[in-house]
């Protein structure tokens, strides 16, 4: 069902403040930074030599990401799974009892397909299903 | 100066609980569950396709997953980075103005080498260095 870790989403307050630790100390290459309005968020992707951590920064207080950082704070915010067929793989998960935040796929940075797992059914991991599409 | 992503540490209150999830209803593979003394705690290696999962059950109420556990609740622990000549590199962390958990490396699961960088420099993301010995 699963075919491998896509990304680990982490979450921070400013990705300009964060760059430098992953770029100028531990030597990982910054691809791009991308703005996805529909979640509300900026990204910066980087390729840690296989696979890709992403800082996310919240665009406004609506934002998932600005109620995540007022509640936790700043850290990790997310694993997530790679997938094919996402629209199947949603409703499998369903049929195991698992509760989806997302019930059909929408539009992620990078144009992926993505669903988020609602973490009450994974031990408050919070996972997100992601089809690339190229 | 970090090589790849290694695998990523998740803090659960039973592994006997939490890995049904994981094996049935993503379907990764249970490689190991092994007992790591020195830092009080159960782990689970699960294989994702790509980079390894680890599930880490506290052994006792002095290991510091369960003061995790008991701070943060259930959840992503940390991030492990892969490394070579782990010595070598805690050095040029402290010399970049890095604060360590760790001075040194310490034996980890699966005999790996491990340090754990100090969370204050790194936007309170848990990173550990790990060098596996095979």
């Amino acid at each position: 069902m699963i075919q491998k870790i896509d990304h680990i989403g982490i979450a921070v307050h400013s990705i300009n403040d964060a760059l430098p630790l992953y770029t100028e100390v531990f030597g990982m290459k910054l691809e791009a930074i991308e703005t996805v309005e529909n979640q509300g968020v900026k990204v910066a992707f980087l390729f840690a030599g296989n696979i890709r951590l992403e800082l996310l920064e919240a665009l406004s207080e609506e934002s998932p990401i600005a109620g995540y950082l007022a509640k936790r704070g700043e850290g990790i915010h997310h694993i997530a799974l790679g997938v094919e067929g996402i629209e199947s793989r949603i409703e499998e998960l369903k049929e195991k009892g698992i509760t989806m935040i997302d019930d059909t796929s929408r539009l992620g940075a990078h144009e992926a397909k993505v669903a988020f797992i609602h973490p009450k059914s994974t031990a408050r991991v919070l996972f997100e299903l992601c089809e690339q599409q190229n």
